[in-house]
């Protein structure tokens, strides 16, 4: 079948490309976990235009890959089996806005950071936000429910969504609750789209709330030698300071990001692990909780901003961690358990990779307030990333297993897509499984939508 | 088939009635829509008796109502036609508490003020609030996704389930979420089954979030004259003052409470409607607040608790109006729109009712900070209520059509139950009435959960 030549025919007016550089942009994303082989890519301009694609595609049995800014961790937006690849790109338009709800409708491919921008020309704030807020998309981020830095305070992207609209895998736009804040007229369906990585449709808009922008915040930076230490000094803080984010890392991460970005050291003295705080400025607050730290004997050393381009610099000790260890090719895992299992659980965990993986280099990082830990595994120059990929599954089912132990999640906020597809289990009940496989059905009984993703 | 006969001999160690008592009491809730005519009321102790007793059902084609505290005002929870009620005051208990992850893990019959009071004894607060909260229980506030009077701050049920055990109207029991912030493992089930009225399965359990216990409170009640100075109020105080509630009710509504309860009345004057507002305690903020609302011609007179039994018993005057109604055999609508267009609809409502309604007595009331009015037609003492009901059913078309047109809702946090059942149209689609058709189907293939109620 000519794909390209059956949109020519069938759907004059959507813009279509199979330039190489195209496919092979839109074909993959941050993973690099598949060769991108995608068959066309399409940029449908309206809600219409998505719903003749997606007829189309059920006539013609097409495989559809909804794409926003590509920066998933998971796979979830690849292409490599010759899938049309369904770039919003060109839906990127803010639509409306009420100051008296505060809400905002736009179509689902605004990127993450003209929302923020948006909402704070208005005098409010989207409060969502991580890395990937430069390229990162509005509807990228609902279907993976995107989570991020701030989650301790404001939420997941899940507690901003008033209103979604959505062309299902039959080809039928749904628009889901309205922005309304009550409205007890039945299943909740927005709620099963948010998260649902474009295996039931292809969200199109959304209609997203603002927050009012939060006060004056500053940021620390703590320095401790043990993870049970970071933790007593999340409780401190957590009852002394008004925290909207208490981050970590390990020495290797922060040394990662001063060799290859040229930021200050934050501290002179050297420490295991380091703590980083947001909360709203209140100096008096901030040197008392900073003394109870110290003679508590949980920090070593620490450091406060004085003005905000400090703060900015000290978070970006944080931000730039993924970024520095890329070339690394890191082997990630992001897994979760609840807040008061983090210290046995990384007890054990720590315990595991230091005994699978002894000639690995190791880094951590993560959102403790959530518990949320990011576990890097870096790929040694000398080795294939195949090999280094096989080796690293070899440990998963160890991994996994343990999360199990503790009722965690194998994925915390960077979806399921193909890498955590073979892990699913560790996570959710065979009936869970089933549940979602008849769901599927029921949106998507082509199975068109992003096959072989989540389930399938 | 002899019901009681049937459990006796399958499960002899499942609590069984058939009191007339019990029949009566269990059969229904507030709204009396139905006469109650279940076949026996069961009083599961387990998860594992309502799994036994759901594979019952469905070998036997019995029809089971989960019933909670029976509190709801959509005929939700009413048996009239020979169903089994599965009543959850038995499994009644408080499991554990983490104050790390301040999450609480309960069984479905908890009723919510024993849980706002568990919380209080932990330093912490279960802040939705409602009402009824002396007799509803969580089970049913999830199965309804109850709002109340805090949602301005802390929103809706919902936003407190971190975790969910039910089981499904196949037997099965899925444990959903387990209390994770984060878990980014696939569809959110835990979200479908929120706000499902009983008709996917029965809530057995549930992890609770708490919260903070808010900073002192004070209460304002201020007296205008048009609605439109209401809203004009509210965006004033939204901006001055750290609003939990914002509520609203006419002049009949407090002067049927004045009639049935020994309360003070709140101002000297009379007026049309009356604001009442929480926010936390800031003297000077309340004083300009307050100065700006005269100024602006909105208020004509207002009152500020000074303790906090005078804030109690501001608060009562808004509380009791739904009981002191409750003797006029209330026609109920519970609508919302965005807050934004609260006051065009308001207007366009406010005529229809008065040009359809012309003999009868009505009380507003609600949460304009949600969107949510309370339209209550009262019965006049000497028309029959079947006569009654059926004049107020002849409107509805008109009032929900109105609703419709302004893209509300027919149900803001009563739920659909059967009172609402033949409407559901004028809020949800076509397509997204199917899809709640195939997810029950999913859930309840034999059709044997709540049959009647929402969908089917």
């Amino acid at each position: 079948m000519n794909i390209p030549q059956l949109f020519a025919d069938a759907l004059p007016d959507l813009r279509v490309s199979t330039a190489p550089d195209d496919l092979e942009a839109y074909g993959q994303d941050w993973t690099r976990l598949v060769k991108p082989a995608p068959s066309a890519i399409v940029f449908p301009a309206s809600t219409e235009e998505v719903v003749k694609l997606v007829r189309l595609a059920r006539r013609e049995a097409l495989h559809l890959v909804p794409s926003g800014g590509r920066t998933g961790l998971s796979g979830g937006a690849s292409a490599g089996h010759g899938e049309v690849v369904v770039s919003l790109d060109r839906m990127d338009r803010i639509l409306d806005f009420d100051p008296v709800d505060r809400l905002v409708h736009v179509q689902a491919g605004v990127v993450t950071q003209k929302l923020q921008e948006f909402a704070a020309e208005q005098g409010l704030s989207y409060p969502v936000d991580f890395a990937s807020k430069g390229s990162s998309q509005i509807g990228g981020n609902i279907a993976t429910n995107a989570g991020g830095i701030k989650v301790l305070r404001y939420g997941m992207t899940r507690d901003w969504v008033a209103g979604l609209e959505v062309v299902t895998g039959t080809g039928e736009v749904l628009e889901l609750n309205r922005g309304l804040i009550k409205n007890a007229t039945g299943y909740d369906l927005r709620h099963l789209f948010i998260g649902s990585e474009g295996t039931l449709g292809i969200i199109v808009g959304a209609t997203m709330e603002l927050a009012e922008p939060p006060p004056a915040q500053a940021v620390m930076v703590l320095a401790t030698d043990s993870m049970s230490a970071v933790m007593e000094i999340f409780r401190l803080a957590r009852n002394r300071l008004a925290l909207s984010a208490f981050e970590f890392f390990s020495r290797p991460a922060l040394e990662k990001v001063l060799a290859r970005h040229s930021l200050q050291r934050p501290l002179e003295s050297s420490a295991e692990y380091y703590c980083l705080l947001e909360f709203d400025q209140d100096e008096d607050a901030a040197l008392g909780f900073f003394e109870a730290a110290m003679e508590g004997g949980w920090a070593d050393d620490g450091v406060v901003s004085q003005s905000e381009a400090q703060a900015q610099a000290l978070w970006a000790l944080r931000e730039n961690i993924s970024e520095s260890i890329a070339p690394d090719l890191p082997y990630k895992n992001d897994l979760a358990v609840r807040v008061s299992a983090v210290p046995a659980f990384l007890e054990e965990l720590d315990a595991l990779v230091a005994e699978r993986y002894p000639d690995f280099e190791v880094v951590w990082f993560g959102h403790i307030g959530d518990g949320n830990l990011h576990l890097n595994i870096l790929k040694p120059a000398e080795l294939e990333p195949e090999a280094f990929r096989s080796a690293c599954e070899g440990v998963n089912d160890e991994v996994f297993a343990l999360v199990r132990n503790y009722g965690g999640s194998i994925s915390a906020e960077h979806g399921v897509g193909l890498l955590k597809r073979p892990y699913l289990d560790y996570s959710r009940s065979a009936e869970e499984l089933a549940a979602f496989r008849a769901i599927k059905q029921v949106f998507d009984p082509d199975r068109i939508m992003n096959p072989g993703k989540l389930i399938d």
